[in-house]
């Protein structure tokens, strides 16, 4: 749970001195500008294929040696990246295969960036040469200690040779063509494939309509990006076995499974650009909070690192308002808080051209020191300085919720009863708040989770179960677990087909003591009443019309034909409990409910109390706690703690909007 | 006008124990329980080509006698269908001609349903034999008593065949270039044709601006799908003279001239799917009793058969709400009502997997009986038993709408006065609706139809006029009808040709006896006022600007530059009289005007009050009385009838929510 | 300035008799009602090239000969127009390369018009011969007075000749790959090009993010616009050197640079087609009023002419609401007022099929001139005539907006700060109002006009500098020009490269004595709110943060963590002022602003009180007074003056809504 890679927090950032190479006295300024903003890293390499081959075997590595030369001299530790997120002109002309085709057949050409085919044996190959140079060249330099592999992996590609690649995975994951057809249900519609050749990519103009077909296709294309990945890493980790590997992944981007990508990875790391104060500080706040911690689940608590942030603002939503002074440091500090070892951003300084131009740097344009920005990253660097204590802490929490980036897949995929208002996270985030706002740690797992690890594991939504998901409910509420299910649970299997038997899947109709007949959908503007506990909460959406059998009843629908059905429901099963909440609400009686389930469980929840806005979170010995209202907040702490931020004692401490402690 | 081909009425439904080959205990429990849901039919072999050809050339017909005997067995009807409406893979990998080619020149892949060129020899080919083939093995199946011809044809492909057989069907329907040059007005932006291989589709990177090729197109798609059906019944027809045909149309689908394509037809078979309890429903009643009288008018009052129809719920509307209970089988029962003979459903069995698993079913994905649904549909089905009177009863109604659907593509296509609130069945729907409230019977007739058989025919926004059409109104009239024209009338021909010397074109001048100026549109939020018999009526989206002739004006404009001058007027033409209505309104206007018209005609109106909501129609012997109101309604018959449901004497009724009763 | 190509004010419009060529007895019809219609000019031959040359090679002009003796027998000058705005389809068959290839590297189909790559030898070849033919068959033709080239030139080709012909265009306009490479900051995601080839135009499917490669594909696509302009006129050059060329333009259409095209001909001339009363007429009358003026100043003050507008309502709007009656004439009116000297109409008759055959005209498809349109474009045309004095007036005002064409690009392209709300035309009309207001005339000019000539220039959101720029406006002001500024000013060069060392770029940050640290952009939602001289302003959308280094503050912001910070300035520089107006509003700040800003200028307006909702226009000796409010004004003018319109002698003039006057 616990791992170090450095002994401090890391700051700093994507740098590409190569776009200033004609400007070499920006290098100096740059050494000189880093070490007043108390930055201590930088991210090279990014993007520097052409500026690295200029040629097809021609190599120019000097102008690299030379800046990692002097990051080394001004005492940054140095991450190296890897080139293949773009790639040279001089590489997509001469092998135009490695370019992506799309859905209407249409090789792309040349531009942007993420346009390689993932299957492409020609780019495979470059991409390994490259990274087999980098490797051999930089592997004793003292400044490198990390690989930062590739940037952001996203897309997909419908060549020829992925169409091949697709067959070929499907021919490993089903014994046969006539498991498929009948995993497909290919008996709808006349689709019975007799040749493996028969199958395409699913796409507009083809195929569009089988879901199996579709999460097949999802899992092959998050399949090739491990496998480029592999492919990538595997000259670095045989030239430089010691030095970890990462690569950046995008907030909950749903193109990979991040779940299963991270087995492959030394540690996470994520690129966060929360839209603070365009509306409620409060609730972005919360969804970054769910987003460290679903990271720093995804390897048993470890520490992760925050690999991008901006120092101010990113160009690329809609409006890009200017958060309010320190609202960035108090994110990244957010970031330490819930597992981060690092603090890093895009950028360090503002390219001149091109499209993120006008993406907040540590140096703007500019180019001096005398900014806001600057000031502030500044600031938070020596703030940084005095949070070594919480280097290398992982934790884990004793709740789970489950939020499976396959179940999101097939959640997104299905037709049926409410099309318009599906919102896997927004669910999973509902779930979520009553721990958020109490200061509990809350784990973040797929459904192939360790449940056993938890006392309570909440399951939204979950539609699809994997292999195995039924008997590992079943054992750990049997043994004695808490677990929450909610509407639509356990429809389908892992290829969309029904189970048969009734709903939820098999034997978890024992497990919660019920049986679903029908799902109700509401349409915008029409509700129902759910009366639990005698409190009254409204339906949306969604709701199961459900017959108990071993189930108490906690609270029933109030309307419609099903009015005063069971909507609410707990089933003792074995040495645990089995909770059914079978509508969708908006928030509130996920909060009550939460509140009653937890009521004689040690989960961890700091000793004082935390006001309305307030975000608190333990991370080894420290408690962090921010203040996201608008307003500043007072909060009373139960004993006398150090603000290791201005070294003082207090027992008592009023947050400013954007304020951030951390104490001991 | 009255045809039975069964003696009593069916129900049924899509049936495919195909999908479920590998369970065969599944098609034993099919035939209990389809005793117990009173079902007397199944549909059978829909999309069951890769069934019944695994191979080319190979067959597979065992399964399909095996389940006809035992549907025989247990004393079932069964509608046999022909497969064309899906292919198997084979079939498209080793023929891709048969795949359809989008307005890109680019080919589909094999995928979906409904993806074939109309026009491949191959693909006609391959349909003809397996139907064939069909044909000659069940001609003398005690079970099979009709034709049920692919699935709900729709779409067009732009392959080079179909090119090619454009420019064909052109030739016939052009004496020349020259000809179809001046029709088409081609002389705009030098469009003149020198070769008939210089036209092409219309699409979006090519011709997309000529109105009257865009006509053209519809018309030959529609064609196009004829002339594949007819190539798909001709070896029924010769090896299966006396088993009936039909297809399943989908309600006011445009694609394809339905009114034309009714002439091929036995009888009218079509699926309904409202969108019940989302929100009104007795409007929702009152378009699906439009579209039910469309269907029985296109083959003169016979009756049709309701060939599909949900039990619960469907899957692809955007929010599936649960109908209330009974709401489906009042639904059913308004069917019969307005002439169907059957009612069936898509689906007897839920779908295990693929794109329709969620959509409802008489029986669920739980396998038993013991749900609401099944509970329903068994109640409905017991009730058609008591409704034997009804079968094979045809009517025609004294009034008539005109709903053309080349004039639905007409104005549809073009562009001018207002482009964004065109809507042609919403138009006819505001006519239709003081009808229906009367309980009065209403024929929905193309501008061809027989206008002699009615007392008063209306033909709201009647833009384009076929060949013949001024002709048959001034006849019409002349001889003592009663005929209302609303704005834009008589504008153009059948080619989108504008009249010349004003308009509505030609003598409907002197029938209407006025000649229109300038339409003028009004946007969104901008409105008139039309007074007339002393009561104001908000003009919205469009007004003529008229002059009138002979005409007497009833109503006149109050307000804007043409304030004071006619809006409503009525003609004395022949022994008939000419009504123009120069404005679109919301409905109030066509409330009161119909009931003035109406005043001095016997309509065959029910001699008894119709409360708010509830709907009362007469067939045969029969009188439907339905509550589509959200809380109950009691009627107050004008005699004793016999409620054929209840078989109780009765002079008052009070019907809840979804009740029904069936008086004679 | 001045410039007269006729004696009197044109009067006429489109006139498509090719497309009655079978119905000759229209041809002497529509002479007859010219007359009567007080129209004295037709532009005839747009789009007749399959007429003109129904095969290859094959010519007809015996028509054209016919209608051009017609009309000048009857005393009609003729605008000849080139037909290269659509071909004949046998063209596009033979020689596939004269149709547009779109960006996925599919070429059109023959249809529509403006679909020819603007490249194509052959095309152009055919293009030249075609004129050639024209030129010298009509050179010594007597009505022959103008040539109207192509018709409403736009649009863009993808094919490979125009992918050579832009890497071309690349080679003259960058000295090498490597200052192409640096000036598009192609290190930025490794895009160095190291051969011309590698280099295709932008597009969703390829190149995408590149903004340097947008601005400069978008001046090759208007420099091809514009040699595939002189390759027409060549022939036209040679053989009539005497007679005027103009092409219609299309308002602030933008895929050309008007301002670029407008040397290249002898006279502007421009197709407006306002929305009349849909809306605010006053506003509607003042984008028109903007627009005018940007085509009066293109050449200098010189008159232009308003080649189409609709005599009625045109087809094409979402809802073609009927203006108030004489709308169409105030408005052809205001046209001259502007600076015309034609006023012509799209179109003369009514064209019975094809997209535009509900387009306003003259003629309507009645075919008489009992018609209140005809009425009043008889009654227009009686009052143009005693207009006479205006002609060939030209004139400049004191007082410069800047709307450069290529700013608008290089503004619409690039993402950062607010990428939703950005519109450079609506920012410019902000500040046109206070002008346009008080009657002051004012020139709409491109950032490398002469601002030497003006007392005052505004330049809105001058986000891109041209070359030359930062000199000339700092030139302008130290030598006594008064300059303003606004939010987002200088902050990239030609090639959207931003400038380094802060913004405005270099010097302009002495002349408007500020630097600029950051801007801020607001949702929608959210404001910020100016104080400036007592008064407060609303801020939206984006505004400036910047520090003062030289400039008076004259107001600061009052909210958010920059209040009493500056955001409206001067400074003194030179002999002249530099203004800062460092926030988007909508538009009462522009108002009070100006007002003092101009408090000491004598700019020309009127010695008379101008009601609200009224404009009032000096050209020449005469003053134009248009009534655009909805009720009646009355103007008390400060003298006697006579009404050229009713000969009266006046001192006060009442005007109903769409009246107007022309005095002397």
């Amino acid at each position: 749970m616990d791992k170090k890679f450095f002994d401090y927090i890391i700051h700093g950032g994507d740098y590409n001195p190569d776009q200033w190479i004609n400007t070499p006295e920006i290098w100096d300024e740059d050494m000189r500008l880093m070490n007043l903003a108390n930055v201590n890293s930088a991210t090279v390499g990014i993007f520097a294929w052409s500026m690295l081959e200029p040629e097809e075997g021609v190599y120019n590595f000097e102008w690299l040696d030379e800046i990692l030369d002097k990051l080394h001299a001004n005492g940054k530790d140095v991450i190296l990246a890897t080139p293949s997120g773009a790639r040279p002109a001089w590489l997509a002309q001469k092998y135009p295969e490695v370019l992506r085709v799309n859905e209407n057949g249409i090789r792309n050409e040349y531009g942007v960036r993420h346009n390689h085919c993932l299957t492409s044996p020609v780019y495979r190959e470059k991409v390994r040469k490259i990274n087999t140079l980098l490797a051999e060249r930089y592997k004793n330099h003292p400044a490198v200690k990390m690989w930062h592999i590739s940037n952001e992996y996203c897309g997909e590609c419908h060549c020829e040779l992925c169409q091949e690649a697709f067959r070929d995975w499907l021919k490993v994951h089903y014994e046969s063509l006539d498991e498929l057809n009948e995993k497909w249900w290919n008996g709808f519609w006349s689709h019975k494939m007799t040749d493996w050749s028969q199958i395409n990519s699913p796409k507009d103009r083809g195929e569009n309509h089988v879901v199996a077909m579709k999460l097949a296709w999802r899992r092959f294309v998050s399949d090739s990006h491990i496998s480029f990945y592999e492919n990538e890493i595997a000259p670095l980790r045989e030239i430089t076995p010691d030095i970890p590997i990462t690569t950046n992944f995008m907030r909950m981007y749903d193109g990979i499974d991040y779940q299963d990508f991270a087995k492959h990875l030394d540690l996470i790391s994520w690129d966060n650009y929360p839209a603070w104060d365009k509306g409620e500080n409060a609730d972005e706040a919360l969804e970054a909070a769910f987003v460290h911690d679903t990271f720093r689940s995804m390897k048993d608590g470890q520490p992760f690192f925050l690999m991008e942030s901006t120092p101010s603002i990113v160009n690329w939503h809609d409006v890009n308002k200017i958060p309010k002074p320190m609202r960035q440091a108090q994110s990244s500090i957010q970031a330490v808080a819930h597992g981060a070892d690092s603090v890093q951003y895009f950028q360090w300084r503002k390219s001149r051209g091109g499209h993120e131009k006008f993406h907040g740097a540590v140096v703007d344009h500019c180019g001096h020191e005398n900014t806001r920005v600057f000031r502030e990253v500044s600031k938070l660097g020596a703030d940084l300085q005095k949070l070594g204590g919480a280097v290398g802490k992982g934790y884990n929490g004793k709740v789970a919720i489950v939020y499976d980036w396959q179940n999101k897949w097939a959640v997104d995929v299905f037709c049926g009863y409410n099309n318009t208002k599906r919102n896997y996270l927004a669910e999973c985030l509902k779930w979520y708040r009553p721990f958020y706002e109490r200061g509990i740690a809350v784990d973040i797992i797929p459904m192939d989770g360790d449940f056993a690890k938890y006392d309570l594991v909440i399951a939204p939504f979950l539609y699809m179960l994997k292999d195995g998901t039924i008997d590992r409910i079943e054992g750990y509420v049997r043994n004695g677990g808490k677990f929450v299910g909610t509407y639509l649970m356990g429809i389908v299997d892992k290829d969309d087909l029904c189970y048969l038997g009734g709903f939820p899947a098999g034997k978890l109709k024992d497990v919660f003591g019920l049986e679903v007949e029908e799902p109700d959908s509401l349409p915008e503007g029409m509700t129902n009443t759910v009366s639990c506990n005698g409190k009254n909460y409204t339906v949306v959406d969604i709701c199961d019309i459900l017959h108990t059998t071993s189930a108490q009843t906690l609270g029933s629908y109030k309307a419609d034909f099903y009015k005063d059905t069971p909507a609410v429901t707990v089933n003792s099963y074995g040495k645990g409990k089995a909770y059914y909440a079978a509508f969708a609400n908006g928030g509130d009686f996920m909060t009550d409910f939460i509140r009653d389930i937890i009521a004689d469980l040690d989960l961890g929840a700091p000793a004082f109390e935390i006001p309305d806005g307030v975000s608190v979170r333990k991370r080894g010995d420290l408690t962090f706690i921010l203040n996201f209202a608008d307003e500043e907040r007072t909060v009373t702490l139960d004993k006398e703690y150090t603000n290791l931020i201005t070294d003082e004692k207090i027992t008592e401490i009023t947050l400013p909007t954007c304020g951030y402690a951390v104490v001991e």
